[in-house]
Formats: structure tokens, C-alpha cells, sequence
């Protein structure tokens, strides 16, 4: 039977696509070569005709899997040839921002930038922000709870959701949107929706939380060479900043090495004289006033020991010069033969001599030739590259048993951000208990009877 | 069948209260004078008694309900006789206070009060706060999903537990504690017992987050006269103080005048003059930069005509006096024949028109003697407080109707800190869809397949 007959009453031509329109779409932004196997691509283009499009694939037994922006990084939007495809790039439409409420409507197609644009414009703030940006749709980013680089300020994406709507595994709408900061009226259903990575339901619209655009923005880059100094040094920007510090990352001394030599837009802040590099930020209210603070609690710290060096961006080009070092990793990658990422999660203690043995241990592995560290440090999050001679399963094996192995013992995750999908199913146990995956699998199990959202995702 | 005899083996006699044992034990802490109804109270010590008590409740058909501080305001601790209630008043143990970490871990029967006075001594800030803290326990606390004075700058609780230990209803331990900010591998088990009020497990250890201990706190009264004005006053200040801001509470006209007309140590800031009254409170890193900053915010919001009247608490027993006013609710309900409370949640530009709406309709209510409303404005969230002439169940009811039978059309919530319980579960569908109460219900059948977790509550 084709399949896409069934949708031909609820959808016009331009919404259902099937064989060789096939060859143009892909599973994942980074594999744009290799053609989308599925039974078919379906777009709606409203909440109504997911669920309609749900209640046939429910009746007719056929697998799910959502696609959005594709810039997952752990192959939850993969598929493997008998799964109809729902795509909400067509679920575009920001619905309203509401300035008093303080809130922006949006249907789960919206891509990320397109929020920051229009909230900006009116002087509103939504303070998720990462790399792929340009490309992730906040359906996606909900239901991955997307973390990025200001989550020490303003939370992951769970704590930026006031509103959500879901279609469940029959067609059912569950439609929580509301735009309260509060709400106690029993069971939080949309937190069931989040990080869920689309295996108990599709997100189709969300209420997000804004907040007023800060006025102003400052950053400094700082060195030191102890990792007990780094978390001293991060309680005492916390305490002294209040509730201004919105960026505290941690660079590894041959990770900011090699981020700061290949060209001169990402030239070093600092000299390659220490073993740890802080790169801080405040988005504050008044320009000039934040930066005098900064500026004192640089001094006072230098005074005190508590850092050995330090230098403030002093315009918002430099500001922009100190996030390129950060954000553009591309700078290791590029030299790699071939790259492995990793996106641990650990508690802030524990992060010096857990990253200092696994480039040890990284190091004796035959095939690795780059290990690089660096972070979100203040929410206990740190990413890894690996840079390796082959490709090979084995290798890829040994190097992820290497730095995930160690993470059961002090309390980590094998994904702070970017989920498990189909990548990190094998590693699941690893930081979380038995009894913890059975009662996922009941809660599976009574939400998706047949097993029909994005299967073999997560389990 | 005796039941408390199951337990024998398990506990010891000081840990098992039965027949006359009960008769100085209650329900509610407002309701000392009514012993309590239960087949037995059993005291465990710790998890794995918690794990036992369930097993033997489980394939012995008991209804379990768990009892903390006992200051819940929805009867959701209260007990049909048939239950076993499990009080964990002797899980009272603060195993560790981590500074680098910053979490504090604890069982479920630690009383909010204690964390605060153990983390304080630490240079540390558990930020919930509410009047109950000197009983509530946090086991309740968390599985109550409590909000309080400063949900604006910290979040309601969810938001500050980072891990989570739960005994499910066959009495299998899900143990998530971990101290990491971040964890994406897979569901977020903890969502689930975190609101739920006792009714998918039993909470038994949590470790919570917490913030460094400001070093200032400021406070002001400001008078307005529109409501929109409280709404634009609002996004000034919040967009002025960055991150500083951690109170916004909103007192009507006649509420201010009675909250400030007992005593002295509660005398007016500000004459009677305006329609409404705002209390924002900062906390930050530097008293005399903050109340500078405090001061020329005020100046140029009454220069500009933002606000009508302000005056600064200039010392830190102002500041106290400022929220004394707020916070003494007896001197509302002490003026009462009976009275009536509520918690609602709504979007915040609503708030005005709806309030002054219900302060109509309630007039026109025979047996309604006094009506004051105030609450946590930038959270949605407004409490009610009415007098009545009377306890019937028939003006119970018609107050009940008049105030929340408006909050569906606006997207408003009928609790917005306070829970379901027993007493709103008639109220429950005003504020969700059918399909969101039978997800719950799935959600429930699947985590309690007998229905013997805190039965009769929520659903």
C-alpha cells in the first residue's frame, strides 16, 4: 500500500511528499548527502491536521518521527526507512508577543532566531541562545530542553516554557497554553513533553517566558591555574555580580591555545601562561556602571590572589572578539582528521581531576590525537572534542567507555544538553538506575501503547 | 486484623502509633483539636523503612497517605480512617551542605526553617520563603511544588531541586540524586513527584540548590492609581535592577488600609491615598550602591509620572516593618467572622479588570462582610481573602463560583502555589481540559495501578 494515500483527504499535494521528493530531504542537517529514508514526509501546517495526521498513523500502526530544524547532535531525528515523517517547518507562524504578560505565542516551526528578532524588536528578551540558532525550531529546542550559553542566568529551555500544546499517540490535543508563571493545578503535564525528545508526544505550539532586554553587556576573559581557584573564583562573581552574572565558561589551556591561534579575529585576550581561562559576562541595566563593577571585582580579586590575571572587553567588539574565541569550534574541528563530541555533565567540584584523567587516559588511547575541554562551568556542564586518526567503531567505542565511564561514581550525566536519541542509548545506564529506566518505560508504555512516536529513540 | 501489627518487624514501638497514640496526633495544623482518623501512624527513619512500609501497604491493599509539616492549604493530608499515614518527622537529617556544589541534601521531614538557619551559617541562601517555614517540611514543600515571597528572582521550588529520591507504590526506590544543573539522559523523572502531592510516591531525600547569600536587601513602598501603571512599573523596575529584583507584591487600596491600621509596628509607609499599593524588595551585593541605585530609580519613575508616591526603607528594621505589613495576615482575617482564601493565578495585564470585577460581584454576595485582595503580582499570582457572616456550605460555594468561575476564559489557574488536594477537586476543570485530566489519570493509573497513594486527593 503507499501510504501517503492516506493522507490525501486531510493534506493537499504540496503538504505530502514520497518518493523521489524524498531524495532532496535528509535526517539530519550535517547529512545533507545522504537522501531521507521514510515512508513518507507529511507538513501541516496547524495543530489540527498533526492530530489528524496522528489518528491515522495510530489506526494504521505506522511510526513517527518529528523533524525540525535537524541540528540534533545525537540522532534522535534519524530514521530507518518505515517511519512517516512529520516536519513542522510549516508551523512557522509566530502566534503573538504579549509585552505585559511578558510571553511570545509560537507554533513549534519557529526557528530560534526568528524569536530573538521579533522579541528584540520589542524590547523583550528570550535569553535561549546557541549555535544552531539560525537553524533550530523551538519544537525541537522544547522537546530536547535545549541548554546554550545562558542557562546560569536564565535556566535551560524547561524553566522558559509557560505554555505548551502536545499531539499524543491517538490525535489526542493536550493544549496546557497559558500564559501564568504559576500554575499548582495538579500534574505539570508539560514537563512530561520536555527533554522528552518527541517519544510521548509532538510539540506544536508553546507559551516562552521573556524577559526585559538588559541595557547592557560586559565580559572579561581570566586566568588561573588551579581548578579549586576556578570555583572559588565563580562563587565570588555570583556573589559580588547578584543576579547579573550570565556567562561564567571555562577554557582548558590547550583548548585556549589552539582556539586563539588560528587567525587574528580570534587573537589571545591573554598569554598562554596559565592553566585555566574564565571568560565571564554581565548583562546588566547601565553600560558604564557594570563596567566600573566589573572592573572593581577584577582588581579586588587580583589584589586578593584570588586570580592572577584578567582583562575586560572594553567595547562591544570586543565582547564580540572574546565569544568568537568561545563559540567558534570550529577552530578545533578543523584541524581534526576525524571528531568526536561529548556534553557531560558533572558536579562543579569534581570537573578539575575528571577532566585532567580523561586527557590522561585519552591520551594513551591508540588513534586519538587531539583532546580539547571546555565549558559551561557554572552549571557543572562541560564539552569534550576528541580528535582521532580513523573512524572506526572500535575506537569510537574505546574513547566513549573512556570519559563516560568514570561519571556513575561522582553523580554525572552522559548528556547535560543534548539528550540521548539514538547515540547515547547504550550509555543510558551509565547515569541512570534500572528501577529509573523501568519507570520511564511505564510512563513510555502508558503514554505510546503501540510504540509508535520516534521508536528506538532514548530506549 | 490489626494492622499495625504488619509492622512489627520492620520498626520499632516508638515508630508505630496506634488506638489512644493517635489522639494527640492530627491532620492539619489547624485542626489540633480533631484527633486523627488512621489505621496507624507509622515514623520511619529513613528510605529504606519508607521502601518496606510501601511493600507490606502494597500487597496488603492499604491506602498510604504521607504526612510532613501538615500546613498544606487543600486538605491534601487529610484521612478518610482507613489509611496508613507515614509522618516523616524522623527523616529530619541535613546529610551535607556542599559549598562548591551549592546543594544542600536532606531526607523529607527537614523543616524549611532549619535549611535556611544551617545554610545561612554557611555563607548560603536557600531562597524559599513563606510563612509557614518554621513547620513546613520539605518533603511536602517539594511535593507541594511551594512558591512563596520570591518565585520572581529564584522560582518556585521545582525550579530548585536538583535531585530527587521517591519510594513508588510497590515500594521501589527511584533514586535521582544528583548534585549537576543539567541532565538531559532522558526523562526528568523528578517532574513527575514534584506537584504531584503525594499521590505518584512518596518523596524521602532531595537535594536542592542553592544561590550565594546577598549581601543587601532593599525595599520600598509605592503608590499608583491604574493598574496598567502597576504593569509598566513592573517591567521598569525589572529591567533597571537586572537580575536584583526579588519582590513585587501588590496590596489593593483596602487591603493596605486594614493591613495597616492594627498597630503601630504595622503603621502606613505611605497615606491612603492611592488605588494601589507595590512593595519591591532587591537584594543584591552592596547595601549603599543598592539603595543609591533604589533611589534614582524612584526619582526618575516620579519625575517621568511612572508612579505617584515612593518612600525607601532606610534601614534594614524598615525593611522589616515594610514586609511585616505584607506579610501579617492575621490582621486581615483576625476581623473576621469566617473566612475564605484563595490562590489564584492569571495572566499579570488581566489581574486589574478581574480583581476589581470580583470585588463587585463578591459585594453583591449575602453573607460577604470584607473581600481584600494582594498578592505576588509578578508572578500572576493574587491571593483572596474573605470575611463572611457565615460557614455554610451553600456561601462557601457561591464565593467559591464567583471567583474562579471567570479564570478558564482568561487562562488563569484556580491554585497557583497552593495545590489541588481535596478541596479544589471540584475545581479542577475550570482550569484544565478534560484530555489534560485524563492524561493525568493515565499518568496515575500507570505510577499507582491500586490507587492506594494518598487516595481520594487531586482526582
Amino acid at each position: 500500500m503507499n501510504t501517503s494515500l492516506l493522507f490525501n483527504n486531510l493534506l493537499n499535494k504540496s503538504q505530502i511528499l514520497v518518493g523521489d521528493a524524498l531524495k532532496d530531504r535528509y535526517s539530519h542537517i550535517w547529512q545533507m548527502g545522504q537522501p531521507l529514508k521514510a515512508l513518507c514526509v507529511l507538513l501541516p501546517e496547524n495543530t489540527n491536521q498533526v492530530s489528524e495526521i496522528m489518528k491515522i498513523c495510530y489506526q494504521n500502526d505506522l511510526p513517527v518521527v518529528p523533524h525540525g530544524g535537524l541540528t540534533n547532535l545525537v540522532g534522535s531525528t534519524e530514521t530507518f526507512g518505515n517511519e512517516v515523517v512529520i516536519s513542522t517547518e510549516r508551523m512557522d507562524r509566530i502566534e503573538e508577543i504579549d509585552k505585559s504578560s511578558r510571553t511570545i505565542t509560537v507554533q513549534a516551526g519557529v526557528i530560534l532566531e526568528n524569536i530573538h528578532n521579533a522579541t528584540e524588536k520589542e524590547g523583550m528578551l528570550f535569553p535561549l541562545n546557541f549555535g544552531a540558532k539560525g537553524s533550530a525550531q523551538i519544537g525541537g529546542i522544547v522537546s530536547t530542553n535545549a541548554g546554550g550559553l545562558r542557562v546560569l542566568k536564565y535556566g535551560m529551555t524547561r524553566q522558559l516554557v509557560l505554555g505548551l500544546e502536545a499531539v499524543t499517540y491517538d490525535g489526542t490535543v493536550i493544549t496546557s497554553m497559558k500564559k501564568i508563571i504559576k500554575d499548582n493545578s495538579a500534574y505539570d503535564l508539560k514537563q512530561l513533553f520536555i527533554g522528552s525528545e518527541g517519544t510521548l508526544g509532538l510539540i506544536t505550539r508553546v507559551i516562552l517566558k521573556l524577559e526585559e532586554l538588559p541595557k547592557s553587556r560586559n565580559a572579561a576573559f581570566i586566568g588561573l591555574n588551579d581548578y579549586k581557584d576556578v570555583v572559588a573564583f565563580l562563587k565570588y562573581c555570583d556573589s559580588k555580580l547578584a543576579g547579573k552574572l550570565s556567562g561564567f565558561e571555562l577554557l582548558w589551556k590547550n583548548s585556549y591555545k589552539q582556539m586563539t591561534s588560528v587567525n587574528d579575529s580570534v587573537r589571545p585576550p591573554l598569554p598562554y601562561n596559565y592553566n585555566y581561562y574564565v571568560l565571564i559576562e554581565s548583562l546588566g541595566a547601565h553600560q558604564s556602571n557594570d563596567y566600573d563593577e566589573f572592573q572593581s571585582l577584577l582588581e579586588e580579586a587580583l589584589e586578593n590572589e584570588k586570580i592572577i590575571d584578567a582583562v575586560i572587553a572594553s567595547s562591544q567588539s570586543e565582547v564580540n572578539w572574546f565569544f568568537r574565541i568561545r563559540e567558534d569550534v570550529n577552530n578545533l574541528v578543523d584541524f581534526m582528521n576525524h571528531d568526536q563530541h561529548f556534553d557531560i555533565s558533572l558536579p562543579i567540584p569534581n570537573i578539575g581531576r575528571y577532566i585532567e584523567e580523561r586527557y590522561e587516559a585519552l591520551k594513551k588511547i591508540k588513534g586519538v590525537e587531539q583532546v580539547y575541554a571546555f565549558g559551561h562551568v557554572a552549571d557543572g556542564n562541560i564539552h569534550f572534542m576528541v580528535g582521532k586518526s580513523n573512524d572506526s567503531v572500535a575506537l569510537k567505542k574505546e574513547i566513549d567507555h573512556c570519559i563516560y565511564s568514570g561519571l556513575k561514581a561522582i553523580g554525572g550525566s552522559v548528556s547535560a544538553e543534548h539528550g540521548i536519541g539514538l547515540h547515547k542509548k547504550n550509555y543510558l545506564s551509565l547515569c541512570r538506575t534500572e528501577d529509573e529506566i523501568n519507570l520511564m518505560q511505564v510512563i513510555k508504555k502508558s503514554m505510546d501503547p503501540k510504540g509508535l512516536l520516534n521508536p528506538g529513540k532514548i530506549f
